[in-house]
């Protein structure tokens, strides 16, 4: 069986557990605190970030990019057994659309909303090195960069079926897992935009969302409507 | 013909630019200046990233990994016209070396070297909205971080041939299209590292680098040595 080393609160990891369930492809969970900068993650992965996916004879593949790629060019995305799941449907024009919104999620929105919210105040709770409360001019800068995102979505699935286009793809689940974090700590303006709003329950209610409701970090409880299909 | 929308001193531009030339693809290049967020660019990107490949029906793809995972799809890299290159070289797993490697060059070395020197010597400098003289500190923090990724990069290709392996690729152009911005400004510390130095050399001296070392930008003389495949 396949590893995956992730920590609970990592959009990329939460991504990838999406795909990975999606794919309905098990794999044991091992959690790693990136801030650690743990030598013998170091090994695995020298640039220090989730997730990294192991197989069975210990090789690494690391980062959400080479990871999703991965199984993606393997194919068992499109393997019977799975729920038809494709990291990236269609033909050529299409993939390269969805490509450019993983790159939306995983790059732009992580630099502008979910790095801001999560360092503030999930990892510098943990990191004794460098700890301390959060700056709050970091965390409003997050939030208010979360609304214009929120209205992008919404835009875009109201063009579409899902976010790339007529069928989910890895962009739905890049997006859906940096919401999920920044949900946990209950500052997602869900009223901003019903339509976004929507399409979120969407991919709450599949069943390979279910384990990341359940996520719990220590010292952190989520508002009750986390873990609600119907928040 | 396809045009690709740049700018000569982004490291995304150039990587895909050396990428079309090792793959006997001709494109026709339009500069764009992203800090000035024309809304006639952001329609075709509403990232505002480049590059930007547009096809002769006006399709455009948006940003260096759409448009790199789109060329290896589309199969161009393989083509026997081109100079053998791939982007992606090699069996499932190699394909994930490269891509993690790209990823270390378009992502961590982008944030820990290339934004702060290009940020602080180059887009300040015309960002009227931005404008004034750099932050050192910045300059100091990008310059001190470079000393550490040259040597990554010497230590992979002491191990290997190429950064990724036994073969050229995307990763190679990457981290050379990063590494040139940088050489422009004169700020590369070759002596840091010789097994980096040669390899630089080697992609330096390839037909497909020579336009980029043509490349001049309004106010900033690039050193002699930028252009000199025996610096």
């Amino acid at each position: 069986m396949p590893k995956l080393i992730h920590y609970p609160l990592c959009p990329f990891s939460r991504s990838i557990r999406l795909a990975l369930a999606e794919c309905g492809i098990d794999a044991e969970l091992e959690e790693e605190r990136p801030w650690l900068w743990r030598r013998v993650f170091l090994e695995l992965n020298p640039a220090g970030t989730l997730p990294v996916l192991q197989d069975d004879d210990g090789n690494a593949l690391a980062g959400t990019y080479a990871v999703s790629e991965y199984l993606s060019d393997t194919g068992v995305d499109a393997s019977p057994d799975s729920r038809a799941f494709a990291f990236f449907p269609g033909g050529a024009k299409e993939r390269g659309e969805v490509r450019r919104l993983v790159d939306w999620f995983h790059g732009k929105f992580e630099a502008e909303v979910t790095s801001y919210l999560l360092e503030e105040k999930v990892y510098r709770r943990f990191d004794s090195r460098n700890g301390g409360a959060p700056d709050m001019e970091l965390v409003r800068a997050g939030k208010a960069n979360l609304r214009y995102h929120l209205r992008y979505i919404g835009h875009l699935v109201d063009e579409r079926n899902w976010l790339a286009g007529q069928h989910l793809s890895y962009a739905d689940l890049a997006a859906a897992a940096h919401l999920s974090c920044i949900d946990y700590l209950g500052d997602v303006p869900w009223d901003e935009d019903d339509v976004a709003r929507d399409w979120y329950a969407r991919i709450k209610s599949r069943p390979s969302f279910r384990p990341l409701l359940g996520d719990r970090i220590a010292g952190i409880t989520p508002p009750e409507s986390y873990a609600d299909p119907d928040f």
